[in-house]
């Protein structure tokens, strides 16, 4: 969506307009494959994750914290929303440890802890009336940036979060929500708890890329989120749409 | 500098012991150039000062308030200290108005005034114990992200800073201050003042370039900074060294 100007534009009118303290994590990587080929960088994915190398780094760094950051912020502010954007080196908001190479070496890539995120930091800018706009692009602490998958970013700074206050993520994307059936946009499963999930798989109406999205969300709940929604982009302002994951 | 990797390291080494509250600005405009260059688009500089067309908007905003601002928060963090990157649009920090397009068209390039800084907004950065970061991206407000001159976003930011605590600007450049003689790097003239700049520029001794970057210090001492100094950047800590512009 963030490589979309008009739904990015609507979206972001939608999210200037939601009521209370509020936090948007981005991602960007068709934007960041567009420019890797303009450079003649070649774009590797394994299994839906980036394979980062030094020069895929720069573009991830220069796509995300730079180009889609600044545009996402610059608009906000133009809406009357206050929007600070950081990656997680910004007021070391979020540190990551780089991925073991071994089984499969993705390069400079990340992952997040809950623990990696510093609440705090998180709650001198929500008190001081700053809306966060958090890219995927995380450090180490020790002077190295690290890219990470926006969607876990998304989780982590949900529980990080929660430390402060009741805190509900939604996942913005281009279905209706989690579908039973998938090739039907009606039939959107309004909620999911731990205890029908284990149903849904076995009937199959869960399956595929859906599974780790929805395990994550209900690792998200029990680590103190109150729910994460999952519905599509265009919803963020309808109370009841899309999917519902709680305990 | 920010374009020399050894360079920035050093100078992020002395940056970080500087005592007291302090605030980064930085450009990038070779690595700009470099990757205007990589894309095939043209650059263009018209008294020093880079045309900004759409494409070039875009080139920018990656590099300094991506690839650079990032590599040097990360660096800063590693290094002990709590940098947090900003672009003018951040925390609504610093607006600026686009330059009139007579007598020469900058496509989006913006000036800044002092009161376009908001000083309450660095006061609760610097308050919360955070070195703000600042690129030459600015914003107006309206959303339209401007690239800038660093030197002068450095001098409105300095100004901006004065209203809340006593402040000095650095300039940080390859020389070792201003020079009597330009091929003589011992000629360095200790102090400029209203007084003495104008017999310095009658002299000869002063020329050039130098006459605005001077000229533009003064102005900001006449708006309340305290003295600005002009020097190489490995003299940061040095306490004596370089020109010292104040009134």
């Amino acid at each position: 969506m963030v490589d979309d100007p008009a739904a990015l534009n609507a979206f972001l009118d939608d999210f200037g307009r939601l009521p209370g303290r509020k936090i948007l994590v981005h991602g960007g990587g068709r934007e960041a494959t567009r420019l890797s080929k303009a450079l003649d960088i070649p774009t590797t994915m394994i299994e839906g994750r980036r394979v980062t190398s030094r020069e895929t780094l720069d573009v991830v760094t220069m796509v995300y914290a730079g180009l889609i950051n600044k545009r996402i912020v610059c608009a906000l502010q133009a809406r009357g929303c206050n929007a600070l954007g950081l990656s997680g080196a910004d007021a070391d908001i979020i540190t990551a440890t780089r991925r073991p190479a071994a089984p499969v070496d993705y390069g400079f890539v990340g992952d997040i802890s809950p623990e990696g995120v510093d609440s705090s930091v998180l709650s001198v800018l929500l008190q001081n009336g700053f809306t966060p706009v958090i890219c995927a692009i995380m450090h180490d602490g020790d002077g190295m940036l690290l890219n990470c998958n926006a969607d876990t970013v998304a989780q982590s700074v949900a529980v990080g979060a929660s430390r402060i206050a009741e805190t509900t993520l939604v996942y913005c994307f281009e279905m209706p929500g989690v579908l039973a059936d998938v090739s039907d946009p009606t039939s959107v499963i309004p909620i999911i708890t731990p205890d029908n999930f284990a149903d849904l798989r076995a009937s199959g109406a869960v399956s595929g890329g859906m599974i780790p999205k929805i395990s994550n969300a209900l690792t998200a709940v029990s680590q103190g989120v109150a729910a994460v929604s999952i519905r599509n982009a265009s919803d963020l302002l309808v109370p009841t749409a899309g999917t519902t994951i709680r305990s």
